[in-house]
């Protein structure tokens, strides 16, 4: 399915906002050029999430490694890269688990949600603005520690990691 | 934690772009006024869906009910709205579930996950640009239909009623 006419209304850094006639009304679009999480266990079961400020939330989340597209890069090559540069996990053996649309009544981002088991520990490389924080739980523990998961993709990788270990 | 200065980019009908600074670095925020989403079970023990156009996917998606909070409308008021204008479905009993940030990297946008169970059946009373189609699917069902879920919110919705349910 495609828009009749599409017009850029706002140029942004990492995303835009098109205008588009869908018949016979106009829809206002952030456009996103995509994005991965990542659901790392660890060689000790633990899983592998981070702490860091969100400035759209005004909060320090408790979140899965995340990350947006870059031009040209595979969803999984940006998933490697992202747990490597946030929390210096590598290798471990990978699948992609689902995508899915994080807030599809205005924002067109898919998200690849990757599973990640026997991730090694390594040297993470964040940027230079970016303070993160590793936090890893024994995915044992996870059931405990839901209640401080406070945003969507999170929720959905360790409610899928839980119910694929029966817990 | 609230920014230093803060300027509108970009004002839009269901959100704008604030950009915002943050010590040394500006960010650049879809700002939304909050939105709610509803998993509500039926007296026949069928979780009510709906099936629509999302235009930012361009594709139909099997979704919880959901929308975005008008002005001094508090998240149960617009959750039972929401759900009365595009299932019919009222009544029941309702407690939220939780709040999550639907994609907290870039958007503002904190959603209310409500749950209500017994809720009866009515007539939509959807807007002239909706066209939505009702879905309804036994709880005991779900597991069997979740690779058909899409996006965020649905997948936390029901990965959550099906947990609650030993299911």
């Amino acid at each position: 399915m495609r828009p009749g006419e599409s017009r850029r209304a706002y140029d942004g850094k990492l995303f835009d906002i098109v205008v588009e006639r869908w018949n016979e009304h106009e829809r206002e679009i952030v456009e996103h050029p995509g994005s991965v999480a990542i659901v790392a266990v660890d060689a000790g079961d633990r899983v592998v999430l981070v702490r860091q400020l969100r400035e759209p939330a005004r909060a320090t989340l408790l979140e899965l490694p995340a990350g947006s597209l870059e031009p040209d890069e595979s969803p999984l090559d940006c998933a490697r890269r992202e747990l490597a540069e946030e929390t210096g996990f590598h290798g471990g053996r990978w699948r992609e688990g689902l995508r899915m649309w994080t807030s599809p009544g205005f924002v067109r981002e898919l998200m690849h949600v990757f599973f990640a088991e026997g991730v090694e520990e390594g040297r993470p490389d964040t940027e230079p603005d970016e303070e993160i924080e590793l936090v890893r739980i024994p995915v044992g523990d996870l059931p405990g520690h839901l209640g401080e998961l406070e945003d969507a993709k999170t929720l959905v990788g360790v409610l899928l990691l839980l119910r694929s270990r029966g817990l």
